[in-house]
């Protein structure tokens, strides 16, 4: 693999980050963490500081990790754009990976990008700026990365994405059983370890919204190209059709190791005896049905914001962020976070080709709008 | 696709032969039709002759299709390396093919090889010369035409090829019911349209062994390391898993065309309104199940052949032929078939390295002991 690569990863404390550290961990000759940037989550980070001695530390409390002889302290953004740095991981939950994005697109980097919110908000900002700074977006979420995998090689664009969801832990209920759904079930997703806030996306069928918006940018693919199948098994992890008819697809056991890994190690793979594999003696069958949007509107409210454009998805983004807040902190249910989504979107007064200022206000204008909505801010 | 690729269909008339004829005839500015050589169906041949016009013609009677100022009688050797040929279309059965790849092998030709029988019994010699000579074989079966656009791509060898098998029209037959399984039965596929040959080498499962030897060579991978799975619905059409436990399927409808206009148009896909898509509305499960060689030892003879090597393979293709003769004239019974060739490789003495005389000398030994095991050459 030539030179060793250096690393960082913001948000290093998350599920995707920790995740990071673990494939980094098995493959000291190929990579070092040279920065680790979290949130909250102090102890966590201070413990990773001590094992992998980062020369660049981002906190959101800096008095927690003042700068020492060891490492220096950056922003995200400087983090993300340093000429020291090959590959930046941006784990970051929410609209707060978008800025770091921005900058490491801007300084030309390769980016293993799970954030889904950067190219969601500013997918028209983002690709155009990595494609003049020659930077080079490597998706992390499995659906996007069985993708990329399915077109290495390819000549011809593909006709078709088939975007695979689990279809999460409700897929069956009925709208009267949805509503009573609570924040401990809607937190056990049946086949990815995930954070917080993506496990009750999945749940709502919200992720696959955003993930068919993400795909749009990541493959330049018109919305109406990509479908959504609901496979519970969730082995196939999204799939391709080209213009012969021919189909390919990508298959693991559902851990987020083997894409954070591939995002890392592109264009080689590494042998990693910590991944798991396939056992085709477990696997009876795979099933498919298409996805239910009557009783998980989020998907149909995400593709419809994805089509109008603008400032929309910057706004289905944090009115879904605060509705799943408002979920998980039981102060609406279940099936609210859809209409809350779907109203404030109606009130939405978008821009078009919008600027950073743009995106954020709208991101802004949502959260508050779903607050009030939802009863005024009682935070 | 740059210039028109001019293209000879060796046995022209079969059902891989008919079909390439159709990609073709949808494909006017890509490809020609250069050369077209038959066996015994002259009456189809005489239509093809005046419906593609070729330079060059074999059949295996020359007296029905004399040399004339319209094209050139040409033997199939002389075909398959003749300058003017681009790509030779190897869709002759049986051990009819091996001469004529070896003959294009020898002039470094482009190969589209849907005959199994030229690798299994020798592929050691014909992928030695296909290295040498600079020839490019591309597989035309769907599985490792499969297995083929799953590696494109990817820098490493992987680590494990699945070849999916149907299991055939009697998969969860008993041993008493296949002993009284009929010729008819045997010959009605339930999902791929094949000739007589393949169809009842499918049914008994030698195919699939065949196809383990012919991947083996094609890719370069050990025997240890093909897996065979049965996979009813014949939509997944083969896999291969790599170093980092990734797996990449290529699925498609059960139509030869598709793999035979991949052949003939790598590295480019071209469109083609004729060829089916999937339809994910109507696939709602794809199941998967070990196959099970007590039923079915021909698949456990093939890669026991191809294992112990030198001229076993050989002898396995001709016990094979001669049997699935026997089975299609009534002189034996579907089981039968497994049993002749189990004995007649077990009387079989190899040699190790073959050279083609020594291949074809294992064949022909085979044949003969098949026809005196079942009691006589009564034709």
């Amino acid at each position: 693999m030539g030179d060793i690569k250096r690393v960082a990863v913001l948000g290093s404390t998350g599920s995707i980050g920790r995740q990071t550290l673990e494939v980094i961990s098995a493959h000291p000759k190929y990579f070092r963490i040279i920065g680790l940037a979290a949130g909250k989550n102090f102890n966590l980070l201070t413990r990773q500081i001590s094992q992998f001695k980062p020369r660049f530390v981002y906190s959101q409390d800096k008095k927690a990790h003042p700068a020492s002889a060891e490492y220096k302290f950056l922003s995200l953004e400087e983090m993300a754009s340093h000429p020291e740095v090959d590959i930046v991981v941006i784990a970051t939950s929410g609209k707060w990976g978008l800025q770091p994005t921005l900058a490491a697109v801007r300084a030309g980097k390769r980016i293993a990008l799970s954030n889904k919110e950067s190219l969601v908000m500013a997918g028209e900002l983002i690709t155009a700026e990595a494609k003049q700074n020659q930077a080079r977006i490597l998706p992390v979420d499995s659906e996007h990365s069985a993708i990329w995998q399915c077109l290495e090689g390819e000549r011809e664009k593909p006709t078709k994405i088939i975007l695979t969801a689990s279809g999460g832990p409700f897929y069956h209920y009925s709208q009267a059983q949805l509503r009573k759904v609570t924040v401990e079930q809607a937190l056990k997703h049946p086949s990815w370890r995930m954070g917080k806030k993506v496990t009750i996306d999945s749940a709502t069928l919200m992720n696959k919204g955003l993930e068919v918006i993400e795909a749009h940018w990541l493959f330049d693919m018109p919305l109406e190209g990509i479908d959504v199948l609901v496979h519970p098994q969730s082995i196939i992890h999204s799939m391709v059709e080209f213009i012969d008819g021919s189909v390919k697809a990508q298959l693991g056991c559902p851990d987020m190791r083997l894409p954070i890994q591939y995002a890392l190690s592109y264009p080689e793979r590494l042998p990693n005896p910590n991944l798991p594999k396939l056992n085709w003696r477990g696997i009876k069958e795979l099933t498919f049905e298409s996805p239910d949007l009557d009783s998980f509107p989020c998907l149909k409210l995400a593709v419809e914001a994805g089509r109008k454009g603008g400032t929309y998805p910057a706004a289905l983004c944090g009115a879904d962020e605060v509705a799943v807040e408002l979920f998980l902190s039981q102060r609406i249910k279940f099936t609210d976070i859809a209409r809350l989504v779907e109203q404030a979107l109606e009130r939405h007064h978008p821009t078009l080709s919008p600027t950073l200022e743009a995106i954020l206000a709208a991101d802004t204008w949502a959260r508050e709008e779903v607050k009030r909505l939802a009863g005024g801010d009682k935070r």
